[in-house]
């Protein structure tokens, strides 16, 4: 893991949810959407095809457990995923919670408006039940 | 593979390119951007967790592929991965080339405008230039 540091616009926006064996998870500060991020922990990876087999397969696991464990928390009708990199280039994933009628449906949440940050007890309750249901 | 049939939607909106081991590999009529969407072929499949461990095992080695060979024909700056499925629930990823210029960078793809489909030539040139990088 050596080398990996967190691309600081990636830190900005979001609070830490836990270290899986590849993928830090973080969830985005933003209120419209429940949406967690995944960052494989390795240096200078963009593209999904720059990583490791070993670790592709690692990774679409975590991505399976965070998909999961979104919906069951939420209730959400339709998990979306997705690696753009178009802004921020270091490899990572979103994983978005999506009902019928949320701000952005049924279109995609990146680049949609701006955020509407959570109330710091909003935020540590969500953290909080998405630490109970992986545990 | 028995009761897999792939949705009018995708089949309407896309040209065939190759069935793979568990994916369905098409390209998306639409010549604004180099487009591939790979379908697990799979009944009943929405969520990406809804795949067993095995099946997801080799998506991944599958996106990656066509990833690569997507950057590779195309010269693209960045490839864009999605599965939203709010529109078309099948589960499908999107393999998407991605440039600086493009008509919706650095904003997704995603119910940008409409498609501006392919001239018959186009497409097949494209198809015949993927299919010669993947073999």
């Amino acid at each position: 893991m050596s080398g990996f540091v967190l691309h600081p616009r990636l830190a900005a926006d979001t609070a830490l949810l836990a270290d899986w064996d590849l993928s830090r998870v973080l969830l985005m500060n933003d209120s419209r959407f429940a949406w967690l991020i995944l960052v494989p922990r390795r240096a200078g990876v963009a593209e999904l095809h720059d990583l490791g087999p070993l670790d592709r397969s690692v990774l679409v696991e975590e991505v399976a457990r965070a998909s999961a464990a979104l919906k069951a928390v939420t209730g959400a009708v339709k998990i979306n995923i997705g690696a753009l990199g178009n802004v921020v280039a270091q490899l990572h994933f979103h994983v978005v919670a999506r009902n019928p009628g949320d701000a952005a449906w049924p279109g995609p949440v990146w680049g949609y408006g701006g955020p509407v940050p959570y109330g710091a007890a909003a935020r540590d309750g969500l953290l909080a039940r998405l630490t109970a249901r992986l545990a």
